[in-house]
């Protein structure tokens, strides 16, 4: 895809003017044309929210608040520099962090104040360190939604890549033992699986090959998103932590006895990179298609005005708005002074899923029309029945993208048993599935067969016997092979 | 007040330990023992939320997203480091932050990557300049949250003069006509003037003595807390930005014959600060009251064990709290293994609005004991009524504290008609109300008078006929005169 900071120039393009198979030029277009975020601040890799993207992005927000919290996992916020004191804390976790961190300065003499946070750890477990005191205060549980900054050296791309990673979400406990910790990194895999399913996403969860893994952790379960294109983006991950942090910000209880003990961790984050996945794999040649779940506006009213029916139009379509929203549904009325036409096209391209139409004749037949965004399927309904026709519809819409990002990632992978077949695979623009004996000479030499292409993680749940496809060893194991985002 | 960052160890207070009439200590104490915030991050001025206060802070915001939104002022987001090259196209906004601005740096030779955000102007004005085209696109309003970051050489204190200034929200409006943008501003004051409803305090609202208004703009409206030692914080501006930012950041319209017209601004903003101005006013010895509003827990159940009805008494306790949030009551079952007594002295130091005890006895009565925190009043109530009961409490809380915030607020105003007067006010605790002439002379020889007070503002409400308590001269203007936070 392209670096939109670096090519993008201050003129918007007009038109959607790529189709969905240009994805690059597509998806640069459709976050611009489409209201998601403008690109043109002049910082490469910081980008503006706009308002129908941002109220998406505080939808999605919303599940996860509601999600943790009704878990029991309690909503803290900590500050966004991060003493370099606390960062030495943990040598490991700096150097991964170090080079690409924005840094500090202020006072007379321009003295460095702190880091920006890359992610939260250094900034948070120096306090989990004072309030963490014995057995009682385990497990402790918080999350918090805050931004975190890298300065990306490579490609920036918009809320797939940024420099500021917005409305960020991390998730740090703490446990007593290592068995509760591990049972805490299952849990946040089924809160990620629920918030995949709610924006009708499949994902692929992956283990990470341990030299792959976080800063400082002992392992991960990651999330990955497949998109048309056969790429792999890394999309959520589960990191555990096991002792290691605990030791270096001195996190530790006293467990019944009264004696120390060393706490266990798992810490748990994603942003706005998920939204990214969302927009790319439901979206067509038409424009956006968001899932009803999140959209901003579920349903959009277009009233087909005649000059002389024009008050009498405008005030059914303002009736009709009020009942839905009174039923629950965010409806938009679209009552500009444009043709339906153009409207058709602008709301289309938002991808909202469920569009209403109302003239004088529907007024007259007591009927509505409706359209549904997936599949354009149009049909007539009677006025009475209207909440329940656009719940129906919006359920079928949700169901539906899910079935087919379900089917999507299906076709998207494909088993090779060959080194040969592996390049073949990826050449076609897929994923290849393969068995690999989790051996680094195995990866390393996998990692030359196609540029950029590299073993992304073992499936956490499936094994099934065969050979590793470099080494021909006995191996249960099915990794993931794919160029990565 | 204390120094909170500078002065405190890593010792927490075990006990309130302070009346509230020693307001320092006290509201440093309370911060702490009631989880509002701890200090103890090693960033002066920058402190960490913890959960009991950080849930508060986002009933608050809620509050503010449903009120912006309502009325159509659209949320954004816009990036947190601001290019330098933005903050130079205003040189009188950039001067007047640049002192106690943030820089952030990156790269190889940590070249300057811009300012960390000391408020949203020069992140803004260059976009609007940007997406503002025609009269068509006017009035173009909208809002964000987002932290702002100051380093305070001044003494910080927690919530009030921090060096990140977080949950701060900023609306900022363009508009074709000085009229316009006159009436928006308006409407502003009447957004905050029910925010401070809604959390239950009778705000002073002032205008700016013209030299002491937002750097740039040409006027402001601004909400004034009164402290109970008669100090003044200022909390929340309507800032009147007239063509002053739009000239520098080039925010032009084509009018309906096509000619250039530079647009008129309006921005306003405020923070967490609102918060600590509910902790101390509705505060007592005993510790927090919060208004039920933003009351993070509204009600706590406090089960009385007798240990063989045990099982029975914690049943009953669960089915009142399922009953309860069904209400829509947010409600806490403290259902810990500690004695009755701690657990009522722990919620009335955070502040809970309404406790509810129950025991085996108040089962077999059908009845329950409702305590009122702001009163201290104990009643028994029928079991069948309780969610009928418990609201009604809430309501009565909600309506007391704010009787007695007006009451409070008109007893620590005094008028005074002579230059000893104003300082015999001032030194008794309270703020004085004064005919002044708004003279720059005038207002520079009441300075003098008591160090560390000044006027503040007008009252942009009232005025009446008198003379001006230095110069003499006549003028309606009636201004207030007090120590400031």
């Amino acid at each position: 895809m392209v670096n939109d900071s670096e090519k993008v120039s201050n003129e918007l393009p007009q038109m959607l003017g790529a189709r969905k198979s240009e994805l690059s030029e597509w998806y640069h277009n459709i976050l611009l044309l489409a209201d998601i975020v403008d690109i043109r601040y002049n910082i490469k890799g910081m980008n503006v929210w706009k308002a129908y993207g941002y109220q998406m992005m505080q939808n999605l927000k919303h599940f996860w608040d509601d999600m943790f919290k009704n878990d029991g996992i309690q909503e803290l916020y900590f500050p966004q520099i991060i003493p370099i004191s606390y960062c030495e804390q943990n040598p490991e976790w700096w150097a991964g962090f170090k080079e690409e961190g924005f840094k500090v300065i202020a006072g007379e003499n321009n003295e460095i104040q702190g880091a920006l946070r890359p992610t939260g750890e250094a900034a948070i477990y120096p306090m989990y360190a004072l309030w963490i005191r014995t057995y009682r205060d385990l497990p402790f549980r918080a999350y918090e939604t805050v931004s975190s900054f890298r300065y990306e050296t490579a490609h920036t791309r918009p809320l797939i890549r940024d420099r500021e990673i917005t409305v960020w979400h991390e998730i740090h406990t703490v446990h007593a033992t290592k068995e509760d910790s591990l049972n805490e990194a299952l849990l946040h895999v089924e809160f990620y699986k629920k918030m995949w399913n709610h924006v009708a996403l499949k994902p692929l969860i992956v283990e990470k090959p341990e030299w792959e893994v976080f800063p400082g952790a002992v392992g991960g379960i990651e999330f990955y998103y497949i998109s048309p294109d056969g790429k792999a983006m890394e999309n959520g991950s589960v990191n555990i932590l096991g002792q290691a942090y605990a030791k270096k910000f001195n996190i530790k209880y006293k467990d019944k006895n009264g004696q120390d003990e060393t706490a266990w961790q798992v810490c748990t984050g994603n942003g706005a990179r998920l939204l990214s996945a969302v927009l790319i794999q439901h979206g067509d040649d038409k424009g956006l298609i968001v899932p009803p779940n999140i959209a901003t506006y579920q349903a959009v009213i277009i009233p087909i005005i005649f000059e002389k029916e024009k008050e009498k139009t405008l005030e059914s379509a303002l009736q009709l708005k009020h009942e839905l929203q009174k039923a629950g549904i965010r409806v938009h009325l679209d009552d500009r002074d444009e043709t339906p036409g153009k409207k058709y096209y602008e709301w289309e391209l938002k991808g909202v899923p469920v569009r209403i139409e109302i003239g004088p004749r529907d007024i007259t037949n007591h009927q509505l029309v409706l359209v549904q965004r997936n599949v354009g399927k149009k049909i007539i309904v009677k006025r009475e029945n209207i909440v329940g026709e656009v719940n129906g519809m919006l359920h079928a819409v949700q169901s539906e993208l899910l079935a087919k990002s379900e089917s999507d990632v299906h076709k998207l992978l494909e088993y090779a048993d060959t080194v040969d077949e592996v390049g073949r695979v990826i050449d076609s623009a897929k994923t290849a599935k393969i068995h690999w004996c989790r051996n680094g000479k195995c990866y390393d030499t996998l990692k030359k067969i196609r540029e950029g292409a590299e073993i992304f993680g073992s499936d956490y749940y499936e094994k099934k016997p065969g050979k590793c496809v470099v080494c021909g060893k006995d191996t249960e194991n099915l990794a993931y092979y794919a160029k990565t985002y």
